[in-house]
């Protein structure tokens, strides 16, 4: 992940009054240790620009403010240099102490965001210690007029909420994420190989493959393509290698084979697992699959309720391979549209669909519900791949996941 | 036009009792003095098959049948031959002497028709020696429950609407024209200059650049999509020349100083021109552009009513390069939807949008509709590529009618 930009990380500024919990709760966050934890009001000084993960919001920046309260002159300059972050933030979070309450302080916090138009969402810590009431969770919500959460940093209560919060907030760029332009750099060649067969749109392409190509154009790379069966002579047409081969599934082993070993090849399901999801969490969701045991119960759920086509790819075909896999019959159950079950945790595997008709930010959401509840999940596209014995070579792309299978 | 293979013709059977006048009709259609004319009965003898070009209906095989009625042993050998053409037709012209109205022969043929589900226009010929009565028409297409038409192949009277009839007629197969793809060979390469600007939807391709794609890979052939800016890098990557360029206007103009002179060089305002309509015509239309005068009536049609964005093509782009040209204010008019306004002949040139809410069909009877009315008539694309002085370069695929500039 150190090779994300910082730019396109999501800053975070962390606010809140001396002995919040702000350090903790960025613990809680990131599943790391790194911010100095200590009841010593004040420890946290100059504000400090980190480089971390929040999973599965992804790559950020958590901007870590001095204790903006603080008295005396130095308190001063602290205070200043902390709001000279607002600048650089994409977003705040400002943390409360349950048992402190709102003050002058946090109304200021959240005035100066309004007036820069920066998302903010308000986290009253320490519920563990002053457990919050339900007219103190109103009141806040009123007083600061944001989005609010109570958390206890110490026992991970509403951490997984926090992070709903956080990708809810961030602003629209955030969603963006290149489908493979990322893995190119300007002038490189990517080959996309794209069979033309009865299901194929008459006269159009599919849309991930259009926007796959457009992708790849944005990113000053050049997209060649071709069925797979002129991919062999598309390869000896070039002077130079490509830098990647992306092949629609059912051609992957035609593609694997007439693809040199030295060039990157994937598939659009790998592509667009990672343009629309969580491609790690994902990726670690299909270990799962070689888990299943017979009458074990498995969710498979889809964003929209599409016209179901005979061999339904989600009603009949993945069912089949995964009963095959078990060794026996599995306990299917199905849902679609705007909301997963609440019972999540009695499921051994959640399969979701391809998330054509939602966007990342919410495909995002669901899959850390399945991780809150402690369930793998996969989708579609990484299920296919591993159930085809391709996900390894198709996540040629991407060495620290493929390493990890 | 010698090119077009047998198959893609539309074969129109023509049927009809000797002397009603078929030869006089073919040659009308055709504007040739090919088949055989002469006042003999029966002097057409087998039926003959013939490559010819009704325009703007395009290539087609006129199969010229004997008199289906002839008597004797000879006559009947002749009918069996001519019935058995059925099979070979894509549709047929029943053509009637006007002054001998419909016998069993007329009712025989149109039932064959229909059994075998073939298209059928019938033609009262001979208007003009036998003018044809409301009554008379009324009760022919009642009798034979067809398509009908008055004509005098002699005037000429009534062949505009026999050849819209064909269009009307004409199987839904007829309507397909490649957008490139015949051009290309199996394993030929097409260079895609896709200049992404502001105006492209995002994260997407615009529906013609994709049907572009689709169309190459349909022909077995591989699609290189670049930006203008990598184009120059794409043609270094190549180990052979590409067959064409196929070039956004925009960038033709740097698309023409990378390309090589031998390789073939167009823009998809050209080839959707040609798959939308009558590119020959479009492009005799072009060249009466530099005859328009100040006080000229120009007619500006679009088929559908589309939102007007500012320095719309239509009704400013266009306008302002006419009168540029023109040296002076011409007399615009605007029309769109459904029809043509009836009175085309009052105008020196018809402009007609791209035609992508209508399909081929309809946008060739409207160049007829222009023809008939003896008003040149271009389409956008065409007359972009004109007024930009492109248009001679990007017809290096048609060299017949780059010539005829």
């Amino acid at each position: 992940m150190d090779q994300t930009p910082r730019g396109n990380r999501l800053h975070i500024a962390i606010f809140g009054r001396r002995n919040t919990g702000k350090s903790s709760l960025i613990n809680a966050l990131t599943n790391q240790d790194i911010a100095l934890v200590s009841s010593v009001p004040g420890t946290t000084t100059d504000p400090v620009f980190k480089a971390m993960e929040i999973l599965p919001v992804g790559p950020v920046v958590i901007i870590d403010t001095a204790g903006i309260d603080d008295e005396g002159e130095l308190g001063q300059l602290r205070v200043r240099r902390s709001l000279e972050v607002l600048n650089k933030a994409d977003m705040v979070l400002l943390v409360i102490d349950a048992a402190a309450g709102v003050t002058e302080f946090e109304e200021n916090i959240a005035r100066t965001c309004r007036e820069n138009k920066l998302p903010i969402v308000t986290v009253i810590n320490k519920n563990d210690i002053h457990p919050v009431t339900a007219e103190q969770f109103e009141q806040t919500r009123q007083q600061l007029g944001v989005r609010t959460v109570v958390t206890s940093a110490l026992t991970g209560q509403g951490i997984s909420e926090v992070k709903i919060a956080i990708m809810k907030s961030a602003p629209p760029s955030w969603d963006e994420q290149a489908i493979v332009g990322d893995l190119l750099k300007p002038g490189d060649l990517a080959i996309l190989v794209v069979p033309i067969d009865p299901a194929a749109p008459k006269g159009r392409l599919i849309l991930p493959q259009v926007q796959t190509i457009r992708d790849i154009l944005d990113h000053h790379a050049m997209a060649y393509v071709v069925k797979e069966s002129e991919l062999q002579a598309c390869m000896l047409s070039l002077q130079k290698k490509p830098r990647i081969v992306i092949t629609d599934s059912q051609a992957f082993q035609k593609a694997a084979t007439e693809t040199p070993p030295d060039v990157l090849l994937t598939s659009f399901s790998i592509l667009f697992a990672r343009y629309k999801g969580d491609l790690k969490t994902l990726v670690a969701g299909a270990k799962a699959i070689k888990n299943l045991r017979p009458g074990d119960k498995v969710l498979i759920a889809e964003a929209c309720t599409h016209h179901r086509m005979e061999d339904d790819i989600g009603t009949v075909k993945i069912p089949r391979w995964l009963r095959q896999l078990a060794g026996g019959e599995l306990d299917f159950q199905w849902s679609s549209g705007n909301r997963l079950p609440a019972s999540l945790s009695e499921f051994k595997l959640v399969v979701h669909c391809g998330a054509c008709m939602i966007n990342r930010r919410e495909m995002l959401s669901r899959i850390m519900q399945a991780q809150v509840a402690g369930v793998p999940v996969v989708n579609y596209g990484v299920c296919i791949a591993y159930v085809m014995g391709i996900l390894k070579r198709a996540l040629s792309p991407f060495p620290l996941l493929q390493e990890s299978l």
